[in-house]
């Protein structure tokens, strides 16, 4: 950790710094420069933590040296995490891709939706049965009902299926139905969830926030890690910019940053990364092309009477035109969209 | 509500979103251009929503002509709402601060703390029990022995108390402690939470969410009331930006728009706002300008050795001077600091 | 043109409106409805735009129905243009990568780095003689000089060379020796500069604007062919957003919405746009797979020595490396990196 | 400055670059952590920039610790710089309305709109007669004949006035009619024109960038201070973000970080700022509040007919009413509106 004093701090209030940090096993630095003094602090940053030297009224900034996050780190772990979704690895060499409905909104459209996804090549099942919705107006999701349903739909056809929770009183339930949790975007700060879905033994989908940073969204998925789960299969789904053609903005470099920072496999939802239907495979192929491991996408059965989303879910006909359309993409990047090696499909 | 065609619909097509229109009571609109049609549908837009014309493969969009929410518009309801913190009144003459640290540390930091607030001018005490931090490694907050202080600090002081809630599961137990929640701006699409707080009876401090639009803070709100509670106090604490000076850019536009659109008071957050201690000052004497109902500001007895967020936090003298700065803008403003009317301080 | 009119507004005052409509030639329409009075004005919008009737006191809202570009839009001209950049053409069947130093620094390093990108598979060169910089005391490029290095370089070589111009009293001189120009972001709306790229016949690459919308990009490009020059070539190159991982945020899902709004090609600079070497390959692979018509990507012979922007700049072994894995993708975007089809490479 | 080596970084390559460090006269440090090796420079930063450190191959991070400004800077010069406008001292205890329209459109307008705000107390007259248009279909001003109605009319009144210059070619004949220069944001960073502003004598108004930090304005100011022209005004004008609400969102904290560190005045455009007539009042008051020392404020004799921007227009009243409104705010403040001090009006 590097501390800058401001201008008139003394030499002996340097020295009560120093002397604290010294106080906790780190290595401390003087570095007096002709206009600021610079100090040091060498060792554990997490440690340092509790000295709060940014509160400090002789310290103008402190800034860290190292990544405040520690099991998500690749420097931790060098070797890509593959996470096991019942029986379909996420992060090895199968793109995967999970589709299904935004919403649960019946057994008729999950079954329609579900056959037609699975004969085009997805991996696993999605579908939302609590709703976090903007207006309390708009339709919520079917609970219960809609667990039940997505679990038999996927069970008929023998996929995995994944599901949002959205509170932590949900998350037994959710266990109970569903292969993997999704943790959405509006709850990637809900720490007591994330150290709720940390104590399952069950992998979570967790989405970037749509005003996250990177690293703010590693720290999330750390709360995960620190309670023992290690199933953290990260997202990319847009974030917040003055850009209004689209829903959100579509940060694919989170992509090959995460990879660099991190060992966890990581998705794209280019579904609600734009928002509108028409974007969405080009922005697919983009995802395998920069190196995601596989994409969240809505597809629902009959768009334009979707209960949510359905601007930007596909047909059943478009999703399968993509499939077949991401194949050299996926190839390209080394990957095979189905379960044997690239050159299967 | 407008809705576009894309230029390659027809007659026929168009007739029948028209008859979807009509059949849900509204009334249809059919207006040919010389490049595009354009039906509308007047009336009730909540009804609307019902038909998800936005998903139609010949819709090019969909524009609301009317404010989503109800409840909460001015529209609706044209006179202030007055919120009754237990006997301090916010929303009317007086401009009203509530202060304290950031975090519940310990008894003798929130005497201290609580003592000096209130001898400055404050109106009630805040103070965190329950912290959602950005990493797992920060303080978490102290739980239900925070609460249990600042409630006793708050008694013994005849001061009102106000407390973040984190999660439904805490409501019943904030409920005991604190004389109103706050919910802060990582759960202002909690909408789980919003519903179990709009069944309280207590008032609810909403913070403006980091990506939140000030449409999506009237929509967070509009969930509270639509169960029951009209005692919500809107708050606004910065949005993210691309500025890096300050930990968030302080959104002063959001009170005059707020108080156009809603009747609901609101509050400013002046130390979240921006971070930075030494701009608290100038952020409290603009939000008084601009027509907020009053301030939330974080005062430690400590700063130095804040367990949270100690770099934004006044000390009890630094508090205490801005308390005295602030009087001729509130008057300026029409409001006192105190009890009273303007001319009582 | 939709005009929502304010709840106090009379019909004397609608019909004020309707006739000032009309004494322009477009048709108006009137559609009252429960809670607002709501106008239409359907024909050519720019004849519109005249009346300023969003400064009208009884108007609440004006929402245009048609884009306000009209010769880039792709509904004026449905078939994809080709812009020549002196033999290369860029918006075909070849994926168009522009390579070389962000600044021409000497001789010697424009004439390594040229050879070195040539030899790798770049279509055409790139190198900056004038230099926008955020701080004076940064280097500012060695201009008329730099343009005859940029020139002889390229001739040398059989390539074409494009340049950034930063004012409307460089154009000439820019003209004498670049083959395309150059708009940098900080200039998309220098609309002075526009005007006058669009009274030349060579070729311009114009770059978005950090804070642009797609739509004022669109915009920005119109100025240049209203002027008479058809040679629009525009550039995904990052916007600023909260993020700080990377320099700016590369919003791709900008290619897309481009091509399905306008006729123009486009290409992505995953140099500037992520500000970040080691993200370049990444992000380069995802621009062909979304649709992008080729690259601008920085090389430097020696980045550690680069005058500017060498944190981004790719070595010339990088480059190699990267347009030979850029293959397979462009080859499943349907193009070629080469002058032949995509089976020549 | 502060220089973060990569893990794999060796002590030769470390001290190799403590090497360069010292040859440009600075004082190296080295510091071995557990986790990374940390160097250090002290000295003037500026001269760093030339080793281009953040190239290095072995270098994960370079952070400054010196702002990299030097001439703006308030270490440099530590009392308010007060700049004359003809007479009109912005920086001092006058809080300065410079008012007008948007646009100059004709003689009558101008006449019409200069002596409502001169009556009402405006200390300066504004008009533009080259207007930045996002769209070639939109008003673009008058141009010459522009300037020689804002000249007259000011001149018959006994005011100075100020207007936009777009180009480094308009230099010498803006600077024939106005009093001082307005850089317009779209200009912030038009560094030719920066520098041609730093070789007049007259004042320079420069407005912040939609998307420049307040560092990246402070660096713009820098380029005019160091062409050797003392007299430049800051203005805030609002910064790109995803709020819709208004045209752009105002950020008033940049006021009290300007004030910390810099000497310049700087002036707050509410009109521009917000983009709404029935917002200005509010975030004019405001401005005061926070340490602003004047406003640029938009009226216009005639709103609803106003060529450009009448959106966010007063009308002559309003602005009376506005002037009257402020004068509590800027007592408060320790200001007056007029020319006396605080107690003359």
């Amino acid at each position: 950790m590097i501390i800058v004093l401001k201008p008139e701090a003394t030499k002996i209030q340097a020295d009560e710094i120093l002397a604290k940090i010294e106080s906790l096993g780190l290595k401390p630095l003087y570095m007096p420069g002709s206009e600021r003094v610079v100090l040091g602090a060498l060792g554990d940053e997490r440690v340092l933590e509790r000295l709060h030297l940014e509160n400090h009224p002789i310290v103008e900034s402190v800034r860290r040296i190292l990544a405040p996050y520690k099991l998500v780190s690749r420097e931790m772990h060098a070797h890509d995490t593959v996470v096991d979704l019942r029986g379909v690895p996420i992060g090895g060499p199968r793109f995967v891709v999970i589709a299904g409905p935004c919403a649960v909104e019946s057994r008729d459209q999950m079954e329609r939706t579900a056959k037609a996804v699975r004969a085009a090549g997805a991996a696993a099942l999605r579908g939302g049965a609590f709703k976090p919705r903007t207006s309390p107006y708009a339709f919520q999701g079917l609970g219960k009902e809609g667990l039940e349903i997505l679990r038999e739909t996927a069970d008929a056809l023998g996929m995995p299926c994944v599901t949002e929770v959205v509170d932590v009183d949900d998350v037994e339930l959710v266990d109970r139905y569903a292969d993997a949790f999704q943790c959405g975007a509006r709850n990637m700060q809900s720490f007591r969830l994330l150290k709720s879905l940390g104590q399952s033994r069950k992998p979570v989908i967790l989405k970037r926030g749509m005003a996250a940073k990177v690293e703010d969204l590693l720290l999330a998925a750390e709360y995960i890690l620190a309670e023992g789960n290690p199933g953290v299969i990260l997202c990319e789904r847009g974030i917040k910019t003055f850009e209004t053609a689209t829903r959100n903005t579509l940060d694919l470099s989170a992509i090959p940053i995460i990879k660099q920072k991190s060992h966890l496999p990581v998705l794209v939802d280019p579904s609600h990364g734009t928002g509108i239907r028409e974007l969405v495979p080009a922005m697919a192929k983009a995802a395998a092309a920069c190196g995601a491991d596989g994409l969240l996408v809505e597809v629902h059965c009959a768009p334009e009477e979707a209960l949510s989303d359905g601007r930007q879910s596909l047909s059943p006909e478009q999703f399968a035109t993509l499939m077949k359309a991401m194949e050299p993409f996926a190839a390209a990047a080394g990957r095979s969209l189905g379960p044997g090696g690239p050159s299967t499909r």
